[in-house]
């Protein structure tokens, strides 16, 4: 990821995810001394985050400042609770900053349907855009590829799909800088008879849209990287990357129990450590932590609840690497002409 | 899975899947080797058949029979026209022989799309059934899952969930002789507003339905075995499955990739052989091949197209295994009370 802008600040929710400040402020902390020239912005119960800056030696960082916010959005709370009840919630305050120009992206580990309700209603959608999706990178056998949605819409039309191909396109020639970044219809076969009604409409859209479609893609297609950008609805998307998570943690429950059968094993497994080790972090799922909300006037990247301190900074990283390539400004510009035309 | 009545005839689609008689032919054989009081009837070319008996030394065996069929379905022959035009393919007749008493179930490695459009033709579905779907058990953290459906239905209304956790809660409890299966319902969160419409409702449905439904599962509970039975539309089913597929081709060339980079970790492959071979077959896909066409007035399972000898005979055994528990008999039983109320 090609960083053109160093110098812009990023709104921290410090309150969010299953940890709170105790990972969100480590990894500010981490991120500002990995990117010299990167500000934060530290939003939250200003008592907890100072007594995390003090842990972490940092309370005199110059690039960083506090921002207090009396209240926190739990995270099981219902998104139109968080929405109304707590103008005053961390993440809202994060959010709000992006919205004044204060900070050039927002990041959080809280409740993703909160979060979303609150970027729409602060950041607004782009013209052009109905519904903002959750969007992903993910690794491949020859790369990585963008995938969307990933469970911001579960019931989506063929235009959504067609608006969420768009943005995936951009969003992959603007990270990537690849030109023309292929799209793919994750589907359940490759024929153009397949899939469901919305599917098999939006392949038509997709076919017209000077997009670099490809057609469809099987869910195999995903991890073979048989495209730069697979597209589908939020219910897919999300059972999918679910199931990814699930399997790998079955896959690596298995090798770990062969590896440690008997003393034998337990041996074998000493020995392969530093083999073992590298393919673990190959496969670590905190190095592609970050997913984006795209399609507001802002960039909003939720980190995993779960996130510890690495896997956090991770997305810190992802949000900056999208605002230093105007990622907001690339997509407005590609829907620029398609939202003239409508109107 | 236990056998009841191991005396019993599979008819076999001998040209069915990517390596047709090669492949099912020497499974066949193994299958009956393996299973003294087995019958099967291969179905196909016999001329081709024939050729690979000879080639396996079992032209003699008394517990097979060969029954020419002078057509092929293609493996990417439209279901329609293999329905239609193909009244003595392999796959047609192996199913009729399943109609008529003379096999206790069908196994074949064609074209998925041609089985089921044969099947429901040719045998019919159960009272109180408007769709087959596709079942398969797949390997969980703690032991097993039968998830369904898997690609047969794209577009499933609430009430096609529910049949479908009927007949997955009642294959899971013959097939592993569980009194009470626990069903879930596949969706993108645990909590009850979750979901698009159609699983929405399907969540009223199961709470009322008597079934042992413990609520929704996400993608990661499939792995994890949160339920012994999974409920899904078939577009989303085969997405996770596909999607499964893909991820373990990707780890398995990652890791090989990572024991093969230097001659120290080769030579620490070497040594890791065993424990990666045990690895291996544990998660060895094509133990768990075979997928079945539940919902129907008979047995038929549909094995991976690519599958090996090895794989296939995996299919056999399913089927008979199936049809030994009696498992169609068991679905019509659960069904009778809700088509009388119905009729």
């Amino acid at each position: 990821m090609r960083v053109l802008d160093p110098a812009m600040t990023l709104a921290i929710d410090c309150m969010g995810g299953d940890h709170g400040p105790r990972v969100t402020v480590p990894a500010a902390v981490d991120f500002l001394k990995l990117h010299p020239e990167a500000r934060v912005s530290l939003v939250g119960l200003e008592e907890a985050i100072r007594a995390e800056l003090r842990a972490a030696s940092a309370e005199r960082e110059p690039r960083l400042a506090v921002r207090h916010a009396p209240e926190v959005v739990a995270m099981d709370e219902a998104p139109a609770a968080a929405l109304r009840g707590k103008r005053e919630s961390s993440m809202r305050i994060a959010v709000e900053q992006v919205k004044s120009g204060a900070a050039q992206a927002a990041v959080s580990a809280g409740n993703t349907g909160a979060l979303m309700a609150i970027s729409r209603f602060v950041l607004k959608t782009l013209p052009g855009i109905d519904r903002p999706a959750i969007v992903s990178v993910l690794p491949t056998l020859t790369g990585s590829t963008y995938m969307l949605d990933l469970g911001a819409n579960v019931d989506c039309r063929a235009e959504h799909l067609l608006q969420f191909a768009v943005m995936g396109s951009v969003l992959a020639a603007a990270m990537e800088h690849k030109e023309r970044p292929t799209v793919g219809l994750l589907n359940i076969g490759e024929e153009s008879i397949k899939g469901n009604e919305a599917v098999k409409q939006a392949a038509g859209l997709l076919r017209a849209s000077g997009l670099n479609f490809i057609g469809n893609v099987e869910g195999d297609g995903i991890y073979r990287g048989a495209s730069d950008v697979i597209v589908c609805d939020g219910f897919v998307g999300n059972v999918a990357l679910k199931t990814t998570e699930g399997l790998v943690q079955m896959l690596g429950a298995f090798l770990k129990e062969e590896f440690t059968r008997n003393p034998l094993t337990r041996a074998t497994a000493l020995l392969a450590r530093p083999v073992l080790a590298a393919f673990k972090q190959r496969v670590d799922h905190r190095r592609y932590n970050g997913a984006t909300l795209i399609g507001l006037r802002g960039i909003v990247v939720k980190s995993h609840g779960s996130a510890d301190a690495f896997a956090f900074r991770r997305a810190l990283e992802r949000a900056q690497a999208e605002a230093a390539n105007d990622v907001v400004g690339c997509i407005s510009r590609r829907l620029a002409p398609v939202v003239a035309e409508a109107g």
